[in-house]
């Protein structure tokens, strides 16, 4: 009984040890971060000197070379690219929304984007009488008699109510990237989507839509929430109004692009992984600040924290910069199907893709267990006020590795700005504050560390 | 031993239904004010309409007129002035702060601003040797035949590596608010002090000094941290500038202002107060929309959620709206006074003065047995990722009430932004997110149910 005892408390004193040491490293990390971090200056360069870079464009191929070299001067040991294919969709001219012949406002611009990957409306641009409905199923029930020929309004808001705005912008999403389709099958001509936004401004919000196959492809214009407003007012008056739209979008034969990839080699599971990424595209407007060129900046900065540091990892990590996220997710494909044929094993793969506010912890996606884990370091990271360990998305690019053989994870920065922002001229350089970008960037090289000490 | 069980479980079981009951009242809350609340637009009205609001000013004098109009519109049981003194700073023009003599730079202007309550220069200004250093300590050894005459310039600057903010704004205050006296008392003409600011940029931040009794009084003036840095560089390389200050603040006689006090009676204890407020005065930069127009609005707001949803208090509720936290404090001790004299019994009070930033918990003051209660209510504030119950500081106008009787607790919300504007031209409405202010709402009102549901 008492060498049990004796045992027990053994046990209990190295695990306080334990502990204690990863405390001391996880402060170490955080302390080079908030002083000595290069990432905000990193960051400036990403977006001021080469700005946004949606798939295809010269500026992707610049950021992605722009990534190499960092990983390269960092001396990580190895940085290599992952060729893939990328689609190339361009947005043309300024778009433009208009109401024509509403007896009541006369005619008016809107603020409107084009939503990536539609097809244009060709130079004269289209008129037509709108439809308003919330969601598919009103759209349906309208049916072909009342949706022929006409322009769909897809009006359904962000529930407020929400608390994780990502919640409210999945709730609506589905208008934005499955509406155009959906109305076409009814033979609409050309749809209008509110943009996903938590608040009520001039600022249009582009993002991905998906043509389903065989459905004719109508175009597709994002409006902002305020102009939303004024379409549903003038409607919801009794007016029908007649809306102009004018896209000269395209989309480009496909074209040659990379992930690129920056690793640290393991001393004990060189052929084990664990990594970390972002997204290199961003969208055309603005500068890819908070989506996703923080996070990129995350992920090379949480291998150099390693480096500087000293900390030799016994897994390998990488530190991953996925092409495609936006309007294809071509790389993360890429990634997982490289993985798959080179048969390496990923232990863990962590996204940072929800901007790059003040960390509030980490979703883990169906895998119980990895959540207790995880949950069982909440300790380490109360110090510096991360509290959120979640059941949740893991993020796009890392998705097509599969929960099978890898946790998935994705870093949770407090949301509410978030979709203020998100995919608009908005997302600058400016909208970032460096502390809480590094914040993000020690909690996630903290948990890379946990990881590669305990596994899971 | 059956018939404790069975109280035991019904124990249990009202407790349960207890807690579920203030899930819903507080979900109710949050729901409410993420929906429908005219916050936004009442801070909107207080910065834009009104601006910033300095002791003393005209513009001070229409936010408390705004105040108790709001709380009047709203219907509360009483809205009532509380009269008090206040000291009356001014700037006057525009401040100067000038290299000059510096054999590697030359003559170069600097981004200043004058130190609250701070004596001007004249308006020829005053040059002289500039000598650095980063503490009283250093300031005390290099003793009087170093600093007569001289300009000394404090440049201690924040600690990066404190997660919370604000302590390392405690850090390096003593210079700001101290530094003046500390420095006449050996002789020196004038002080210029580092920014207190938790990033490098070219915005000085004001702020109080307060002058001890007896000591010549010298004008004190706030350099950016860039310019901070500048003139470091400069010393650390052997050069030893002059420096031009002019300013020309002054103190005017006191001028008669008001606390303003909006209050829902209780139903069963009309006579013990539970107290939520934050300050109507600023400084006389920026619209004061963090510094604290929004704890302000959140603290009426907070009131306005409970007679909107028809909760009727057992305890009197009161939105106090401070004046003069800034440069002396008198409306909190006015009314710490007034309650003493009026046997007011005051069972807590809660300051929202740390920006309105994303909540993220309570700080309570000195009291652990309430601290443990408010951690007991934890559950209750998670679904809103309000994770952080802490030891902390209140806040400073509810400070002169004492903690022996009143539980003294802050709003906490992410300070990672907030020294970046506090105290500046860059604290504006535009700085301000919607929802994070609307968060600090409902947390508030949330916070001021259970207490006055449950007590301490």
């Amino acid at each position: 009984m008492m060498k049990k005892l004796y045992f027990l408390l053994f046990l209990l004193a190295s695990l306080s040890v334990k502990a204690q040491d990863d405390a001391q490293v996880i402060k170490k990390m955080y302390d080079e971060e908030l002083t000595n971090s290069p990432i905000y200056e990193n960051l400036h360069y990403l977006t001021k000197e080469i700005g946004n870079r949606i798939s295809g464009s010269p500026q992707a191929a610049a950021a992605i070379e722009y990534a190499r070299q960092l990983m390269l001067q960092y001396d990580f040991d190895t940085v290599f690219l992952q060729p893939v294919m990328v689609p190339h969709w361009v947005r043309g001219e300024k778009e433009q929304l208009r109401i024509v012949h509403s007896p009541k406002i006369g005619m008016e611009d809107l603020n409107v984007t084009a939503i990536g990957n539609s097809v244009g409306t060709g130079p004269d641009g289209i008129t037509a009488p709108v439809v308003r409905v919330m969601n598919f199923d009103e759209l349906n029930k309208l049916g072909k008699k009342n949706v022929e020929g006409k322009i769909v309004f897809f009006d359904r808001p962000f529930d407020y109510t929400l608390v994780n705005t990502f919640a409210a912008y999945s709730g609506a999403v589905g208008q934005r990237s499955a509406g155009a389709s959906e109305a076409a099958k009814l033979g609409a001509v050309a749809v209008v989507v509110r943009s996903m936004a938590s608040q009520i401004d001039d600022i249009p919000h582009t993002g991905a839509l998906h043509y389903q196959d065989g459905v004719k492809k109508i175009p597709a214009v994002a409006v902002s929430t305020k102009d939303a407003n004024l379409l549903r007012r003038l409607i919801e008056g009794g007016d029908t109004p007649n809306l102009y739209i004018r896209t000269t979008c395209e989309m480009k034969p496909d074209v040659l692009s990379y992930n690129v990839v920056g690793q640290l080699n393991g001393t004990e599971h060189p052929d084990q992984y664990i990594i970390v990424g972002g997204h290199i595209d961003s969208w055309d407007v603005g500068e890819g600040a908070h989506d996703d060129g923080g996070g990129c900046m995350q992920s090379i900065e949480a291998l150099r924290l390693f480096k500087t540091l000293g900390i030799r990892p016994k897994h390998s990590l990488r530190a991953v910069m996925f092409i495609n996220e936006e309007n294809g997710l071509r790389g993360g494909k890429k990634y997982a199907a490289l993985a798959k044929e080179n048969g390496e094993q990923h232990l863990a793969a962590i996204e940072s893709d929800r901007g790059v506010f003040t960390p509030k912890g980490f979703a883990v996606q169906d895998n119980e267990a990895a959540l207790e884990k995880v949950k069982s370091w909440a300790p380490l990271f109360a110090p510096y006020l991360i509290f959120e360990f979640t059941e949740g998305h893991g993020g796009s690019d890392i998705g097509p590795l599969g929960t099978e053989n890898t946790v998935l994870m994705g870093l949770l920065p407090d949301s509410q700005r978030y979709f203020t922002l998100h995919h608009t001229s908005h997302d600058v350089f400016e909208a970032v504050n460096p502390r809480e970008l590094k914040m993000g960037a020690a909690t996630i090289a903290s948990m890379l560390y946990l990881i590669d000490q305990h596994g899971f």
